[in-house]
């Protein structure tokens, strides 16, 4: 079947399709032990380096659960560790930075990105994937909230207040800083294409915190110019944060083909703030995952009740898969999508 | 004034009042120097049980900030550590579990707060405190879904993962250890307004992780019961928790009068997702209160302008002070709002 027709590129068209198609993210993460053997003690920012270390811990998922797309396994923070930011992963905690990010001078500490000469070693896996895969590779970029707040806050943060202040204090440095982290984004997300990626998803995971006031005036612009420098791609574009619901018509705005939307929002409430023409990627929540079978599935069906308004479901968790969820769980839900998120 | 007469309890109420109130969540704690110097190496939980120190601990934002209510300085887990459940404040970390709640044989370690003998440190408190107090007092407790989600996950959770695996594998154990804690919650409000409180506040703070259906079925019930337990005192009460814009009807239903909504919902949605003859309380985003005046003035402007659609507008911080708040600008956010916020 060529890539065009497969259930996934269909729906997030909003193409009519025989079957409602399924991925998760963190598919390719530590729940799978396949995926704890293999990368073994090798970081992730390591692992990503080797191609065809990082293709196959892409592909193993696909062939255990049979989903309907590959995602490339990798980092939001790829991009800004390639261009010598000084951020690592550590194990446990995320993203730590060096020395954040803490005003106009630190600008110049953002050059552009070459992905040729940058990360080549993201190009050579995805060419790798792509090679071995019969559905669809899911390239991705960080969006600009979320990596602007990881080198403000120089890591993790539960209040986001140095990145806030920033945004409100100094609109100008920080729609530089956002500008330059979109161009990074961009510049990935299209090398990820160019090298075989069939679609694209733009995490912007700790969107959330922001009003719908700030959002709009602070990195909906930056946000805009990743999509719009996608379009003569011709491959959807997935945006996706977690606690969205007051922002989810913004993000579709934004540029997105499919709007990603957590487990607090219902998916027909999501569709009518996504608007019509836009497809909807969730929404199960993913700590559901941990609960019994007998659990999980009227779950499931629930969220396939609540996407079949129309063309344009991709099923998906509202956030990543939790790494102690029983990888068989996720086989059955597969399945149960697969059966009964029949033609629409 | 008679207390009845002041903004804070005219707006509660939804009447017309000459001015905005506002109180800050929050307000009686580390950002004040004179909080960190009067409660010195003593934790929460021990001052706490001094009531002339948590009485001035109280009033001293009162008299700096002039703003219209106090809150009793306190914490939502002061009745299960007063039962016995084995909980302690880790500053830095929150609330920590020695023997987290995981299963049914535990519901036994949760017996009813008998509050003249378990906490009469909070009820010479709740007296101290009015006896000084021209404006009213507000008390409160912890809603089930966040106490509950402590002693289960034995201290703060990024994904209430366990909490959430619990209540939708055993609903009969959940929905008993909820029931026991609305009825702590329930006997601690009372205990609190009987010696004197105006209102009351319950912090179901981290419900909004939680879609709209799993609060439906497996926390709105117990909620109603602490909310319709306390109608026959006729003290306004007010629902709060963070991130829950898809819920605010459903906490409305609950039998809230005032409804607290952060920074994430605009007030005039708020209003109309919670419906009418009910207050709105919020909804400065506290990350806001680390910007210079002249960022700030305007959020609060717009705050006052998004809640201005009728009475009963209760001005706030969309969630608690952080203790690196200049209490210098909460002061002229005081006085704005006094200044602005005009008969309504």
């Amino acid at each position: 079947m060529p890539l065009e027709d497969t259930p996934f590129l269909r729906a997030c068209r909003c193409r009519p399709s025989d079957r409602v198609p399924v991925w998760f993210m963190r598919q390719a993460g530590r729940s799978l032990p396949e995926y704890r053997a293999l990368r073994g003690d090798r970081s992730v920012l390591e692992a990503v380096t080797h191609p065809e270390l990082a293709a196959e811990l892409t592909l193993q998922p696909v062939r255990r659960y049979g989903v309907d797309a590959a995602i490339l396994f990798s980092d939001i923070v790829v991009p800004v560790v390639a261009i010598g930011f000084g951020v690592d992963l550590v194990p446990g905690i995320g993203p730590v930075v060096e020395h954040p990010f803490s005003g106009p001078a630190d600008l110049a500490r953002i050059r552009s990105l070459d992905p040729e000469k940058d990360i080549p070693y993201v190009i050579d896996t995805v060419r790798l994937v792509v090679r071995e895969l019969d559905v669809p590779l899911i390239g991705f970029a960080g969006g600009p909230f979320t990596v602007a707040s990881y080198l403000v806050e120089g890591g993790p943060s539960r209040t986001h207040a140095r990145t806030k202040t920033l945004m409100r204090s100094d609109p100008p440095t920080w729609n530089q800083l956002v500008e330059l982290l979109a161009d990074l984004a961009l510049a990935a997300l299209r090398a990820q294409v160019e090298a075989g990626a069939s679609a694209v998803q733009l995490f912007d995971s700790w969107v959330g915190v922001l009003s719908p006031h700030d959002y709009r005036d602070l990195v909906l612009p930056a946000t805009r110019r990743i999509f719009a420098g996608l379009a003569d791609l011709g491959v959807p574009r997935i945006h996706f944060g977690v606690g969205t619901g007051e922002l989810l018509s913004l993000m579709a705005d934004a540029g997105a083909d499919v709007v990603g939307v957590d487990w607090r929002v219902p998916l027909d409430e999501a569709r009518r703030r996504v608007g019509p023409g836009r497809a909807v990627q969730g929404n199960l929540d993913p700590a559901s995952c941990l609960s019994p079978w007998d659990v999980v599935a009227p779950e499931v069906r629930r969220v396939l009740a609540e996407g079949g308004g129309g063309p344009g479901h991709v099923f998906n968790l509202g956030h990543g898969v939790l790494p102690e969820t029983d990888p068989d769980l996720l086989h059955r839900i597969v399945d149960l999508v697969h059966e009964e998120g029949g033609p629409r």
